[in-house]
C-alpha cells in the first residue's frame, strides 16, 4: 500500500470547516487563500508520498542506532530531511523575519499530517524543532534569536526539549537538573534527561537542546525551573560551529514503536558542564515549556489522526482486495472481498469516522488559533484563543486515544494476516501506542480540560460551545434529512450529556476533586466526542447544500454518510460516558490502596 | 514484577458462582470438590510462578528460530515443557481411560488461566494439544486413539490444528489441501497450511497434526472437507517412532507479539504425499474441527483473561511503587505514589473489573460444560449445553476485546516506561493483539452468536439467561445496599437493551441480514459486558452476605467495590451500544464500496 494524502478531505475542512476565507482577511495572511491552500497541499503531498512515504517501513526494520556517542539513522533518512528543509517545508508556519513562509496553521496543520502520516519517526524531529521554534520566539533574547531561528527555521539545525528526568516524568516540579551561572551571561548545566526525542542524530550539523534546570537558590518545585539553550556544538560569532559542548548522548531507548526515532538519555556536563544560555527569565522556564509544549500536543494529536489516517488507508486496500466467504445479504455467489462484510464495514467506517471526525476538529481549532493570533481584534482574538486552548486538550488526547482504536481496528481488518509483521499493519499499532503518553498523557490533558479550561471560568467557554453546537442542531433540523434528523437527535443527547458534566465538574472542582478527575478522562472522551461529532454535523449540513448544488456528488455523498455513521455509532457512546462520570466517581476511589 | 496466581478470586469464582458443590455431584465427579480445587489450583500456582512466568521475557526476547526446516524454541522452554507433563499439567481435564485426571472444566479452566498468564506463547503448546485431543476423542476410531491418545493426554507429544490456508482464512470452504485414499486405510495429503501454532518445535518427539484436506470427488465447499491425522513421525506397532512423514515446516512467521510460539508454514507431500489417517468419515472433518474449535475458543477466551490479569498486576505494583505529583485532595503533603491520583484508579479499576468478570463468566460457562457433559438428566445436559453454547462466543470474544483494552491501559498506567521494551508491558499489549484473531476474529464469534446462537432458536437461551439476571435484580433490591441498589440500576438497563437487541436480531435476521451483521459485533460486546457483569452482581451479593458473616473482609469489600465499579463504568457502556445496533445499522452499510 502506497499513502495517498488525502488532500480532498483536507480542503473541505479548510475550506468549509476552517473557513480559510476567513483566516485569509486576518493581516498576514492575505495571501493564504483557498488556492494557495490547495497548492502547498498537493506540492506537500507530492513530497510525502514519494520521498518520506516509503522510508516508513524501513525505518521500523532497521531503527536508528547507538554506537559510542553517535546515533546514526536509518539508511534513506538523513538525505529525504535534506529534500525536506530544502522543499522549505519546516520554514511553513514560522515568521518571515526569520526567513518563514508565514501560512497559517490552518494550512500549515494539514501539511503537519502527511508528513506524520507518511513516517511517523521521521516526522518527530521536524516536530520538536517547531516546538524549540516557538519557544525561542516567545521568550528568547533577541541574541538567541538572532543566532539560532534561521537555523531551526530553516531546519538547518534541529531542536529537541530537554523534560523529563529519571524521577520526573509528568511531574516537572521533580526536575533536579541544575545550571550554574559563569558570570558571563552563559551557565554550566549539570543533569540527565531522559526521553530526549532527536536528542542526538547525524541529520544535520548542529542540535539546539531547549532545557530545563533550576538554578542556584531557585524555589522548590515547578517555580524554581528556568529553561535554556544548550547547542550540542557552540556556534561562533560568524555563525561557524565551535568546540563541542558537554552533552553527550549515553544511550537510545529500545521501543514498542516509532523505532526510527532516536529517544536519547542525555548526559549533561559530565566534562565540567555544558554551557547553556538562559531562555527569558530565571525560574520562568515552565510557562516558556509550556508555550512549546502546547504547540507540539496540538501537533501529536495531529499524529494521531494521520496515524489513523493511514492505517484505514491500509485495511480499506486490503478489505477491497481480500477474497473471504460470501457476503450474508447473498448479494455476491461465491466469495467476495471482505469489505462486502457488514463487520468489515463497520470497522472501516469506525476507522474513517473518527479519523475525520478528529481532523474536522484539529482543522476548526488551527483556524482558531490563526484569529487568536492575527486578529485585528483583541476581543476576537481572546475569544478565538479561548476556543483554541479549550480545544488543545481534545485535539491532543481525544484524536490519539482514538488513534489507538483505529489501529487496532487496522490490524482487526487483516486478520492472521495484521499480526504478521511484514504486513505493515502492526507497526501503526505499535508506533501508535506512544501518542497517549508523551507530550503529556491523556489524563495530563484531561486534567488541563477539567482545571484550567472548565472549572477556571466556571465553564463559560464549555458552554459557549455547547452553544454553538445547539445552533447547529438548529439547522440540521431545518435540513430535515433522515441524516440530519438522526445527527441532530444524538448530537443533542450528547450536548446535553456534556452539560451535565461540565456543571458536574464546575460544582464539584473544589469540593470533591477526586470525584471531579476520577472523570476526568471519560470527560476528556465525552467532550472530544461531541466536539468531533460537532465538527461532522456541519460537514454533514455543507456536504447536503453543496450535493444540492452538484458539487462533487461522490464526495459529498460519503461525507453525509461518514457524519451519519459518527452519529449512530461514536455520538451514542456519550449518555453513557456522562453517567460514568456523574455518577459513578465514587467506585472509582473505593477500593483502599493495599487492595491493588 | 513475579506474577502471582489470584487464588483467592479464582476459588472464589469456583466456590460461589460455578458452584463446585454441585459440580462435585455429577457422576465422575465425585472427587472435585472445593478442597481438590483448592490443592490443584495451589500446586498449579507454584508450578506456573516458578518455572513457566520466568521464561515470559526470554521468549519475546530470544522467539522460536526456524533453520533448515527444524524449529529451535526458546532456550529453558523444553525443560520447562518437560516438567509441565511430568507434573501431569496436560492430562488434567482430560478422561481416565487415556491416563488423565478427569477433573472438570470448572477446575481445569483456572489452571489453564494460570499457564497463559505465565506465559501465553508457551501455554499455546498445550492449548492445542488439548484441541487434537478433543477431536480424537469424539472422533478417532478406536485405532487412532490407541496409537495417539495417551501420547497427547499426558503430553509426550503435542498436537497441532491445520485449518488455513492462504487463501481459506476465516472462509473453510476456500480449502485446498486434497488426500489421496491409498486403498489401504490410508492417505496421501498434499497442500501448504500456514499459521499453524506449534506446527514444528523441539519440546516432543513427535507432532500429530490435525488436518483439513479434500478426497477425490468431495463435494464443494464446507462439505467436502475431511479432518486426517498426519503424525510428523509414523508411529510403529510397538508404538515407537519409525519413518519421518511429508509434513515440512518450510518457514515460521515474523509476528507482533506470542513470539516464542512458533507460527509454521507447513507444506504436506512434497516428497510423495504425506501419509495421513481419516478421523471420522469422509466429508464431515469440519464439524470435527467445530469440536476441537470450541474447547479451543473457550481456552483463547480464557488467554485473555489470563493476559488481562498479568497486564494488571504489572500495571498496579508499578502504580504502588512509581512516586509522581501530589494528590488532587492534598491527602498526601508531596509527591504520592502514582496509585493516589484518581485516574491511575479509574485505569487499574478498569482492568480489575473487567478481568474478574470475565473470569467469573469463564468460571460459570465452565460448570455448565460439565453440567452438560456429566448430568444424569438429559434434560439437565441439553439446558446446560445449550448455557454454554450462547457463553462460548462472549468467553470468546468479549474476554479477548477486553484484553487490548486492559493490555493498552497497562501500557498507559507506565506512562513512558510503557512503552520501553524492557519495561514489559509493551509485551502484554503486543502477544494480546493475536487473541481476537485466532481461533475465529471477533467477527465470526459474532455471527455464531447472532445466528446460531440468537437466531435459529428464537431468542430463547438469551431471554433464558435475561430472565436469570432479572432474578439477580430483584436480589440486588432485597439486599438494598448503595452498591447493590446502584447494581440494579445498571444491569436492569443492560438487561433491557438487550433484550431490545435479541429481539432486533431475531426479527430481522432473514430479512435483513446485513442490518443485523452490522451489529454483530457490538451485539456480542454488549451481551459481553452484561454477562460478565451479571456474575459481577451476583459476586456482590454473595461477597455482601459474607461479609456479614465476618468471612476475609477485605477480600470481600474489594469485590463489592469491584462490581460497584463494574457497575458504574462498564454495564454503563450498554445502552449506547444498543442503540448503535438497533438504530444505527443503515450507516454501516450505506457507503458505497468504491468510496472506500
Amino acid at each position: 500500500m502506497t499513502y495517498r494524502a488525502p488532500v480532498k478531505d483536507m480542503l473541505f475542512d479548510i475550506e468549509h470547516l476552517a473557513r480559510i476565507d476567513q483566516v485569509a482577511q486576518l493581516p498576514g495572511f492575505e495571501e493564504a487563500g483557498l488556492d494557495t491552500a490547495q497548492a502547498v497541499l498537493e506540492e506537500c503531498a507530492k513530497f510525502n508520498e514519494g520521498v518520506v512515504a516509503p522510508l516508513n517501513v524501513d525505518g521500523d526494520k532497521n531503527p536508528s542506532s547507538w554506537k559510542d556517542g553517535q546515533v546514526t539513522t536509518t539508511p534513506g533518512f538523513k538525505e529525504a530531511y535534506r529534500q525536506y528543509i530544502e522543499g522549505g517545508w519546516q520554514a511553513l508556519q514560522h515568521p518571515a523575519e526569520y526567513d518563514g513562509q508565514a501560512l497559517p496553521k490552518t494550512i500549515a496543520a494539514a501539511c503537519i499530517e502527511m508528513l506524520n502520516s507518511a513516517n511517523l519517526s521521521f516526522a518527530l524531529c521536524p516536530l520538536l524543532t517547531d516546538g524549540a521554534t516557538e519557544a525561542l520566539l516567545t521568550a528568547g533574547s533577541d541574541a538567541l534569536k538572532d543566532v539560532y531561528l534561521r537555523k531551526l527555521v530553516s531546519g538547518e539545525w534541529t531542536g529537541t526539549m530537554n523534560l523529563t528526568e529519571p524521577q520526573a516524568g509528568s511531574d516537572l516540579a521533580m526536575v533536579r537538573s541544575r545550571a550554574e551561572p559563569q558570570g558571563d551571561g552563559t551557565y554550566k548545566v549539570f543533569g540527565t534527561k531522559i526521553f530526549i526525542t532527536y536528542g542526538e542524530h547525524d541529520m544535520v550539523d548542529n542540535i539546539v537542546h531547549l532545557v530545563l534546570a533550576r538554578v542556584p537558590g531557585a524555589p522548590e518545585g515547578v517555580k524554581g525551573i528556568s529553561l535554556f539553550v544548550v547547542p550540542k556544538f557552540m556556534v561562533n560569532q560568524d555563525g561557524s560551529l565551535g568546540a563541542r559542548n558537554d552533552v553527550h548522548c549515553v544511550s537510545i531507548e529500545h521501543k514498542l514503536g516509532i523505532k526510527a526515532s532516536p529517544t536519547a538519555v542525555l548526559q549533561y556536563g559530565d566534562n565540567g558542564g555544558a554551557i547553556g544560555y538562559l531562555v527569558g527569565q530565571e525560574n520562568r522556564g515552565l510557562e516558556y515549556m509550556f508555550i512549546m509544549m502546547n504547540a507540539a500536543r496540538y501537533a501529536v494529536g495531529v499524529q494521531g489522526i494521520a496515524v489513523a489516517e493511514t492505517a484505514y488507508q491500509k485495511a480499506a486496500a486490503y478489505a477491497k482486495d481480500r477474497v473471504q466467504s460470501r457476503p450474508v445479504d447473498g448479494s455476491v455467489n461465491g466469495s467476495a472481498t471482505i469489505v462486502h462484510h457488514p463487520d468489515v464495514r463497520r470497522m472501516l467506517m469506525t476507522m474513517r469516522a473518527l479519523t475525520e471526525g478528529c481532523r474536522a476538529m484539529a482543522s476548526v481549532a488551527a483556524a482558531a488559533y490563526d484569529a487568536a493570533h492575527h486578529a485585528a481584534d483583541a476581543a476576537v482574538r481572546q475569544q478565538n484563543q479561548a476556543f483554541y486552548e479549550f480545544l488543545v486538550p481534545l485535539v491532543k488526547g481525544y484524536s490519539t486515544e482514538m488513534s489507538l482504536e483505529v489501529t487496532s481496528l487496522g490490524v482487526q481488518v487483516h486478520g492472521g494476516m495484521g499480526f504478521i509483521e511484514e504486513t505493515g499493519a502492526a507497526q501503526y499499532y505499535r508506533d501508535a501506542r506512544i501518542l497517549t503518553i508523551y507530550e503529556g498523557t491523556t489524563a495530563i490533558q484531561a486534567n488541563d480540560l477539567v482545571g484550567r479550561k472548565t472549572a477556571r471560568d466556571g465553564g463559560q467557554v464549555a458552554q459557549a460551545v455547547a452553544g454553538q453546537i445547539e445552533k447547529t442542531e438548529g439547522e440540521l433540523a431545518r435540513s430535515g434529512s433522515a441524516e440530519a434528523r438522526a445527527m441532530a437527535k444524538r448530537l443533542a443527547a450528547a450536548r446535553k450529556a456534556f452539560l451535565d458534566v461540565v456543571a458536574y465538574v464546575v460544582k464539584e472542582g473544589k469540593a470533591a476533586p477526586n470525584a471531579v478527575f476520577a472523570g476526568s478522562v471519560p470527560y476528556l472522551m465525552l467532550a472530544g466526542n461531541l466536539v468531533a461529532g460537532w465538527q461532522m454535523a456541519r460537514s454533514l449540513l455543507i456536504a447536503e447544500g453543496l450535493l444540492q448544488k452538484g458539487q462533487d456528488a461522490a464526495f459529498m455523498r460519503a461525507k453525509i454518510a461518514t457524519a451519519r455513521f459518527y452519529a449512530d455509532h461514536i455520538l451514542s457512546r456519550v449518555p453513557g460516558q456522562r453517567d460514568a462520570i456523574v455518577e459513578g466517581a465514587d467506585s472509582v476511589t473505593a477500593l483502599p490502596l493495599e487492595a491493588f
